[in-house]
């Protein structure tokens, strides 16, 4: 905001526990009835990528709104410096008011941030200005979203940062990102540095559609490239094409990759070297919006995994991220999330 | 936000129960640590107006925030909209992303707006962009504000919509206009119209540094023009340059004017035909950021005024609005004013 001109961000040397790379968006959140949902021909829980003309028709359809940095990948790494541990990001903003507030909500929160800057008027209008995802709320907490990706839709190869990757411990994705694909092309050509440099590397599944629309693509990536796999119940199945959870977590299992799949209000399912192991959730006082709790989830697991946790320690953390965010509006951490850690004798 | 040009907002033609003029502001939220405002120097529960380089001084200090449409008369316009009053507003934004909020915000709120729109890129970078208030919270729910202007302060008699403000039944206007020489002439012009079509006129004194800055000139405006003042223990006190506040409700009697003063959690006092009458605080469950409390006080008052409630029930209504946005992060309501109202016999 304001007149000054977004500054790239300059960059470190020291190792970061885990860099993620994304689309970079600005939510903005409003609790809606149920009813505009139908209206507006949106799924329930899931997320839709919406042009810009259908972002307006959205935008105008909703109440009075809030603004808040989002981005599901960018959530994760919010969430991992906030835990204390040390984290970079990846993706693309626009030089306009949602670009400067994205950039400094990341700083703010201790992110070592290399984000490619588009001028805020130039590009043809559909891939101009920083990406926002409209989050609906609905009253029983549960998220709808509708993304505009902006200019995020044009991250490229040419926007990934080999020296900040190479200084990951973990790579983290998120499977948004094969929708474009230049970002596709970026998550390879990140995928590629890790490998390089001997940094695991970590995916989301994002959202049940998107696996529907990548299931193959994100198969091979499964069993060629991931060390580390994050997925709900619904993303599990549809990857696997499976009819129940028990089978998805048996071909999860042959993958050799360590799976932790989130069950909602059941907790987490982690499957590593042995068979799955269920992980309970832990308990939320008040649940208010469920946006980020996916991320948040990962957050704390990849914490755990880059600070010498077992992965059942590091699903543990994880529920306790994932029952904080849920508990206010806003899909990034409000408290503090080291002393609640402690108090779990997991920090 | 997107690429859509701000479309100014066409007109009806209805009688209106309140029109507000002033500052068209993006509030940015964050909590901070009590420290962060003596690093700053800045004075706790006030509001101090800042340059570009101390708003991005500001915005560098704290963490992340929330973005959040606010302004105090808009605020409370957009109250009266929440409580089944009709409305509109007077005021200016730049054609960005902030602007675009703001307008979303108060369009969706049910306001009528009239709001002057200037380009995003172009005067001097000081008076450039949508204004912005940084609103910083400390952990006892105080609120402390820096706000930076920017086109806002360019406000000038050429924006007030004639027609619309002699659709007003009551024309409210904050006491921050008086800050910018051109702002305070639109305040002036506003207040012509007012008389020359049988609107009241209701003004906020806005904060006590501002009573302090224009004492003279708002006791010439209270004796000369105002119908209803709002204003805070603080600033009664300083406009009257009392010792106790008995004396300043002395002097305020004296004036004819109906004063409602807010008293914090001691409620509010009327002061009108009548010697000074006390109203309780409606109960708050939580106090979370004190944030619009005097402006959702002056949306029940007013919304009261225009819809034939005495003045101490409109004040009782000014306490249940202010005792609702307290409650939450960000200064405008998110529940259901009308369903409170009622259940108080108020609506």
């Amino acid at each position: 905001m304001g007149s000054a001109p977004l500054d790239v961000v300059g960059m470190g040397s020291a190792p970061l526990d885990v860099v993620g790379m994304g689309n970079a968006l600005v939510d903005v959140l409003a609790g809606v009835p149920d009813q505009v949902l139908l209206d507006l021909s949106l799924e329930r829980g899931s997320m839709e990528l919406v042009d810009l003309r259908r972002a307006e028709r959205i935008y105008g359809a909703v109440g009075p709104a809030v603004e808040v940095s989002g981005g599901s990948a960018a959530n994760t790494v919010a969430g991992v410096a906030a835990l204390g541990g040390t984290a970079g990001f990846v993706g693309k903003v626009a030089d306009d008011d949602m670009g400067k507030v994205f950039v400094h909500d990341m700083r703010a929160s201790g992110v070592e941030l290399h984000v490619a800057v588009a001028p805020a008027e130039t590009g043809e209008a559909e891939v101009r200005g920083t990406g926002r995802s409209f989050v609906l709320v609905t009253v029983d907490a549960e998220r709808t979203m509708a993304t505009h990706l902006g200019v995020s839709a044009t991250l490229g190869p040419a926007d990934v940062p080999e020296e900040l990757v190479a200084r990951a411990g973990i790579l983290y994705l998120e499977g948004y990102l094969w929708d474009r694909p230049s970002a596709k092309e970026a998550m390879r050509r990140a995928v590629q540095v890790a490998h390089e440099n001997d940094c695991s590397v970590a995916l989301s599944l994002s959202d049940s559609l998107c696996v529907d629309r990548h299931r193959h693509d994100f198969l091979a990536l499964v069993l060629g490239d991931v060390d580390v796999l994050f997925c709900n119940e619904e993303e599990l199945l549809r990857l696997f094409a499976a009819r129940s959870l028990d089978d998805a977590l048996s071909s999860a299992g042959e993958t050799g990759v360590l799976v932790a799949a989130t069950l909602g209000p059941k907790g987490s399912v982690v499957v590593g070297g042995r068979g799955p192991v269920e992980v309970e959730a832990a308990p939320a006082s008040e649940i208010v919006d469920k946006t980020g709790a996916g991320d948040m989830y990962a957050s704390g697991f990849l914490y755990g995994l880059t600070h010498g946790h077992d992965p059942i320690d590091c699903a543990r953390l994880g529920s306790l991220c994932a029952a904080e965010v849920i508990g206010h509006l806003g899909a990034r951490p409000q408290h503090d999330l080291v002393g609640m850690a402690r108090v779990e004798g997991l920090a």
